[in-house]
């Protein structure tokens, strides 16, 4: 990312950016182009919004917290009407709700979902409720992958999503700065027919520039750099192997808070993010000191409502099963210097015994 | 920008971008907010079209080049009208035909001008059509600063400029991926009354989170750290130094280019960036070839019809007066590689007989 710049209308980055495009279908699992944009996640999310729909065309989305809830947000702000599926923060949508909403508004152009939702940390089962809006209506699946992408398992072909978004500082392990959307030949040509206003955005103009690996506007070329070699060690690894630990780095993690006594706060975690009630009582100012100035180590809290009431452990990316033992020993220390009973050890302990089989 | 990255939501991003937004200030000479996106500098140019403008709104633009064109786009893809003033390439709008556009057009809400056309080279007299505006309508001068600020002379307050952008990769010297909006306050009032469609490029939210040091969406983290070096950079040399370097390293550079009997391409140029036609029947690709392979020297083409027919030296940034010699060293060289007939000297030495007067 420090290496002198390459000029982005030049061949060099040409060159690089093909590599760029051709690995980002591998990640996304699919044989359609992959965007790249200069924006934050939220941005691409936007993306998706202008570029898919017209005026009058209904959409619906699923709040079941922050993440959810901004698709809703977005969409409002052109006038498109929202069927909003509420759903309790921590629990995952069911298919049978998606299809219910379908039936009730017929003609819905667009379902759009979270897969990974960063502020509860539910996950929701794509594939289902993908196959289920693809049996009933003619509706798009548009996706927030914005956690999920380069984490969780996800077959943007297979699975028959419409279009899928993520970021640059998530599963593809970079800084911040780069948002991607994938987009499946249906979302090509309802992109087309879409009349929302859009320009910075509009999706037609960045595919018909990738074509030639190029850009309608200056790329983060830094960022793409990055990007690059970022890339390079996921196709080393591998989805499925990359997929398959993520998963059990979770469950190595939940292992070792349930360990502690700890109470995690969604019955359908995503393997990107682990959220935890923060023991009764317990200040999460305190707890969050503790952890980063004696410990290290930096945790998110909790949003919305549940902000100084749960925390979470984010363990996307770049983590390996010695940083789950390293994040739950810096949790009991933090823990005990709350003045919370903790067993030293305990924790680790039980993570070791969950990790240490092959 | 390859440190380890400091979370976005934490204090010590906080205090690094609570700096950044102040030296800001200083590099638009403004005791106003300047907003940080992150995107390219298209972004923040559609960020002050949605953000200052209703439906029925009217606006002028002028159009003496790519990016003079490009505001004229922008609003037109959100149904504003646009009195667009035609300019021929190369030259610079005058005060004149904004008064005429003015009077012809009133109840106009803004004029959208470019300070440095990048394409074209020319600069606008920022500082005399701001006034004439001012003193003949009320309508909002909005400026595409983006080869200009920490480049040429440009008073924000003084000049009563209303919105201003700027991109991270010209004269703030750091890769791509940020750009900035500066706000008047009549501005920020007019945002309040807008009533385009925006979500990511919404200036209220981005207003309201930069009082407390924070952005609405995950910023750019990398580029924001490189940015606060940069700007301390920028504190040091002092803005009047900054133009005034820039004003000799383009009349350095211009005097070599003329010694080679080279012909400039516009009357009224930018400090940012010298346009120069190329020497009648010389193949454009031979020519960057050979500054490129040959010398390790990037420069750009035309756009437009002048595409193969101009060649563009950026000097906006981290360049110094030996740069200068250098790069007209290596037009001598690419030019005779090219057929050209050059006296081996006859350019650098102009430069240096410019650039050794004190």
């Amino acid at each position: 990312m420090a290496a002198p710049l390459v000029h982005h209308r030049h061949p060099e980055f040409r060159e690089l950016f093909a590599r760029v495009q051709e690995n980002l279908r591998y990640v996304f699992q699919t044989s359609e182009r992959v965007v790249t944009l200069v924006s934050s996640g939220t941005g691409a999310m936007e993306a998706c919004i202008v570029n898919l729909l017209s005026a009058g065309d209904t959409i619906i989305t699923v709040n079941g917290g922050k993440f959810g809830a901004r698709w809703g947000e977005i969409a409002r702000q052109y006038g498109v009407p929202v069927v909003e599926l509420k759903v309790p923060w921590g629990e995952a949508v069911q298919p049978v709700r998606i299809l219910e909403a379908l039936q009730n508004h017929p003609g819905v152009k667009a379902v759009y979902l979270t897969h990974s939702e960063t502020s509860t940390g539910a996950a929701t089962d794509l594939q289902a409720i993908s196959a289920t809006v693809h049996e009933h209506s003619d509706a798009l699946v548009c996706v927030d992958g914005i956690t999920s992408v380069g984490a969780h398992e996800l077959r943007f072909d297979a699975w028959g999503i419409d279009a899928c978004v993520t970021g640059s500082q998530k599963g593809l392990m970079i800084p911040p700065g780069l948002a991607f959307v994938a987009l499946s030949q249906k979302a090509r040509a309802a992109m087309e027919r879409a009349t929302l206003p859009r320009f910075y955005f509009d999706l037609r103009r960045a595919l018909a520039a990738a074509e030639t690996n190029d850009t309608p506007w200056t790329p983060a070329i830094a960022l793409v750099a990055a990007l690059d070699l970022a890339l390079a060690h996921m196709k080393e690894e591998g989805m499925d192997r990359i997929w398959e630990r993520h998963k059990r780095l979770a469950l190595g993690l939940r292992a070792g808070i349930e360990a502690l006594g700890l109470r995690l706060f969604s019955d359908s975690p995503s393997y990107a993010v682990t959220p935890v009630w923060l023991p009764e009582g317990m200040s999460w100012k305190h707890f969050q000191s503790a952890l980063k100035t004696e410990n290290g180590v930096t945790i998110a809290g909790g949003q919305g409502e549940f902000t100084g009431r749960i925390f979470r452990i984010a363990h996307l990316g770049y983590f390996d099963e010695l940083d789950m033992v390293a994040v739950v020993a810096a949790l009991e220390r933090a823990l005990a210097r709350c003045g919370y009973v903790v067993e030293p050890g305990r924790g680790v302990a039980a993570v070791q015994r969950t990790l240490m089989v092959p």
